[in-house]
């Protein structure tokens, strides 16, 4: 395909997707520079009711699920209000990349019918509108993926998590935006173009479930399923100010979805929710389970939604003193002010709370780091440049802005050389056998972190290891785009394969989140990233943390999760003011 | 290393089993021309007293440990008896890696003790002596896996399987053959030479869990613990007339264990248990789950036993009327009459009982085959030719005894070309982004498998899909050494990963067993296996099958093959006769 060709069917495709919005829900451009936040251009639009404002701004997927059970409001009601919402937020930061509001309406009319025939919901998501990355295939829709090659596919079957979507009586609604190969932190490719922050359009919403991010922190979608193969759930989730959980390799079913680097089952992709509420989180996390998925994914894990695990069993039980341990630094990556302050806010809201805080000790990071990284590239790139051969376009190298792009405020890019590059060197072929050698590394340093984790039993007090770990998502709130380099917070988890939640915990304060004085920097990265704390910059962003729990451990990481984020509420209204 | 380094220090080695005997427990040597079944020789030998035959004859480990508990028996007792059984088997089918009494009767002692003093087992598998492949690691004992280059290096750490046997009360008491690589369905290597099977010793006992096989078949050990990775722990099972439970991957903590391939994650090695009754195959099974192996193996899936799964909660619920699907057939193989007849009894007797049998049409085998086969050598051979090196011993290319070897019968060995070898063609280094799409391929052939399994609740009768699959585990009864080339009934749940146990039938009646008119050969080594059937080698030999379940269904397994196991007694006792 000629280079002329590329661009060509990419505008075609933008110019379709542009098309399938309904004319009269059509908002007028809004310069970057004058809007920088667009939190609040739903309510001000005119385009939706107060209705459909009120149904939209409801964050809690049960709420919304018993209003539809109860036909207070109809699947129809919903859906529409949602995909209003969902198309003004595209017009102001580009999230989606699949617009269907027929199909979904279809769907949702045949709900409101069946339970008003029955009496009876279809599932345990009936009637709820979700959005879905541009990786979850459905029959009959293109998979664009940020490829220009995949554009005019359409998909012959829904994948695995659709397929039981539809079992649990939800209705996909619309697809969101990635980056070109999945493997940023942010969200642009030469077809769909840049997502943006809708707390700042200058920076970042995150990546690479970044439209989604961007998405549900407008309230255009009540729940939103995003993937995380070295932090794409929680980079998003934290610089949007989400909930988030990343569960374990196959613990929720990928199996269909289109994904980058096929094939690499070592350090596995995974599918979890994206919501501002962590009740959305929870209940879409039991309903797939409960679905059973292993019947339509063979490598979905067998285990049932366990309600003893959901009980703390593994942990005293619930209502037992709990010990979190506190990773305040790894070592790689020294966090922003703001990211301290909010880990002081959780130690302090759960020592309020009875229970116990340690630090945490980082063990072994740069090895786990440089071993799963080699692992990502073991093919040399090949995959990349295989998908990109197929229409031509060239590979993304950099998510810094170009010149044409209409969103830089004005300060400069001094994108540092990742620190993972040259902690990996130049990707090259690795041989079976020498990428096998790669596994067994990882097996080990797997082992060497959890016998870790065990010896804090010595310290805990409570008779066990550390209960969770608590960590920045990432070192830094949401940055200008091209400058978010460094995903090691998150990607420990991914090579670790433990479970993992993404909380918000309070917003950039300019008054409190001042710079301090430079600290001796691990590396040129960490250096960087110091230096590009600014308060002016980042005023207002959400500040996110995650919790780490161990591998298959989702129920008990949604349950500390939901005492962590209990306590700093009660924190928050008790005590702070 | 020279030539004659290596065959030095293997020759020290077996010398040093051997010296590890305790001089009262050695018998004479018996020709295998006079004595090729030696199942009689325990009782006959004259180094176990009465007590001592009467213990090892219990087959059911469950009322072994009832007496432990109760100090019925002491532990000291039952490992010494089954000690000597051990030995004496060894000294006539050269099961055994390693000999240490004195460690195993100190740790016996200790458990008597304990439980003498407190009044308390210290866990399920109080005072139990358990055998184990030469895989698992023992704290200051060598771990030679059938490798030269191995001798001489002592483990510094218990592997997690033998961490968790310590907490559950047992006692391991002795390693077991495998062959070089682990990689055959026979067990011959150049350090301790060949296993051969009890009931006839011109015959394999399978592998590579065959030292195994041999011993528990007779009754050396209550219980051993195997690996398989295309058949290893179910082949030596079916040829030995034992029971056993190939668990899915990673249900079992395999950390820590020595092992072939390791960093090839994609088609796992599992372990699994061996033994001459079923209880014993789920009383291991439960102990080792019960005992949260994820604490020790960072890959060991976190979930519970469960009650729910092991009452068939999705099967219908016990009691349930089930529908089996008897595979007659592979299309790659085709079974000696033995099996066809034990096939039938099965279905007799499951019909007796009511329950449903239907024909289970195999799916896309050859495909299965040759994917899972082309990832095991993705690394040209690489890991094999590595190990060999470390002693300059030479890499094993056929099972097929030397003419030095005092095993053969009579017959002539014609061994095909294994068809594998054909199907995969030389083995060649594979570079990362070609072995992604094997396993691309493979995740695509799971599906297609689990889909056309999910097709068949059209012909159950029971609004279910096929409860379990009944199949062969080999299309033939132990084979004469070198000729066990076909392992694909086997490999098959391997590449699936279905969760599949393995049980005794019957035994080769030559009476009714007799060979049948030739069919259309499905390749060369169909037709030479069909050539070997002839009933007077076999006469005797143990006839077994599999029953296939799904991905992380041992429970149900379980549960599944007591259900085959009851009504196949019951059907014998009532019906055949």
């Amino acid at each position: 395909m000629s280079d002329e060709n590329w661009k060509e069917i990419c505008a075609k495709k933008r110019q379709s997707l542009f098309d399938s919005i309904p004319k009269e829900w059509v908002i007028p451009h809004l310069s970057i520079q004058k809007h920088s936040n667009v939190m609040n251009v739903p309510a001000s639009s005119g385009i939706l009711s107060q209705k459909q404002l009120d149904i939209t701004e409801e964050s809690d997927v049960d709420v919304i699920l018993e209003k539809l059970r109860t036909a207070e409001w109809t699947s129809v009601e919903v859906t529409t209000a949602f995909y209003k919402r969902a198309v003004v937020a595209h017009q102001t930061v580009n999230c989606l990349t699949e617009i269907f509001v027929d199909k979904a309406l279809k769907r949702a009319k045949e709900l409101d019918d069946m339970l008003s025939r029955t009496g009876k919901v279809v599932g345990p998501l009936h009637g709820l509108p979700i959005s879905l990355k541009d990786q979850f295939t459905m029959k009959g829709l293109e998979t664009v993926m940020g490829h220009a090659g995949w554009i005019g596919e359409e998909a012959e079957e829904d994948c695995a998590l659709v397929t039981i979507l539809y079992e649990c009586g939800a209705v996909p609604f619309t697809r969101t935006n990635v980056p070109q190969t999945l493997m940023w932190g942010e969200t642009h490719n030469n077809v769909f173009g840049r997502s943006l922050n809708p707390y700042n359009r200058s920076l970042t919403p995150g990546g690479s479930s970044g439209g989604e991010g961007a998405l549900v922190a407008m309230k255009g979608s009540p729940l939103g399923v995003g993937t995380d193969i070295g932090g794409s759930l929680r980079i998003p989730s934290a610089f949007c100010g989400l909930y988030t959980l990343r569960p374990s390799y196959s613990r929720l079913p990928y199996y269909g979805a289109a994904n980058a680097l096929m094939g690499q089952e070592s350090i596995s992709s995974v599918l979890g929710p994206m919501a501002n509420s962590l009740s959305s989180v929870l209940t879409f996390t039991k309903a797939i389970i409960s679905a059973r998925p292993w019947r339509y994914d063979p490598l979905a894990i067998r285990k049932a939604w366990s309600e003893e695990e959901w009980d703390l069993s593994e942990h005293g039980g619930v209502g037992s003193q709990l010990c979190f341990a506190i990773m305040w630094d790894n070592g790689v990556v020294k966090p922003h002010p703001p990211l301290i302050r909010a880990m002081t806010m959780v130690k302090k809201a759960l020592e309020h709370a009875g229970h116990r805080v340690v630090d945490w000790e980082p063990h072994r990071h740069l090895e786990i780091y440089k071993n799963a990284e080699t692992i990502f590239v073991a093919d040399g790139g090949h995959d990349y440049l295989t998908e990109c051969a197929k229409s031509g376009e060239p590979l993304i190298t950099t998510m810094v802005p170009s010149e044409e792009e209409d969103i830089a405020e004005g300060y400069e890019y001094h994108a540092p050389t990742p620190y993972v590059k040259m902690l990996v060197g130049e990707p090259k072929h690795h041989e079976a056998y020498e990428l096998w050698r790669l596994h067994e590394e990882k097996l080990r340093l797997r082992k060497s972190h959890l016998d870790h984790w065990a010896r804090t039993a010595d310290k805990t007090g409570t008779g066990r290891p550390v209960d969770a770990i608590i960590s920045p998502a990432v070192a830094y709130t949401a940055v200008p785009h091209g400058l978010n380099t460094d995903s090691f917070y998150t990607t420990l988890c991914n090579a670790l394969d433990y479970a993992t939640s993404t909380f918000p915990v309070t917003f950039v304060d300019p008054h409190v989140d001042v710079p301090v004085e430079p600290h001796d920097f691990y590396n040129h990265e960490d250096e960087s990233i110091y230096r590009l704390y600014k308060t002016d910059i980042f005023t207002g962003c959400p500040v996110g943390l995650q919790l780490i729990g161990k591998t298959l451990e989702e129920e008990a990481v949604l349950r500390m999760t939901s005492i962590v984020d209990g306590a700093l509420k009660k924190w928050k209204l008790e005590i702070k003011d």
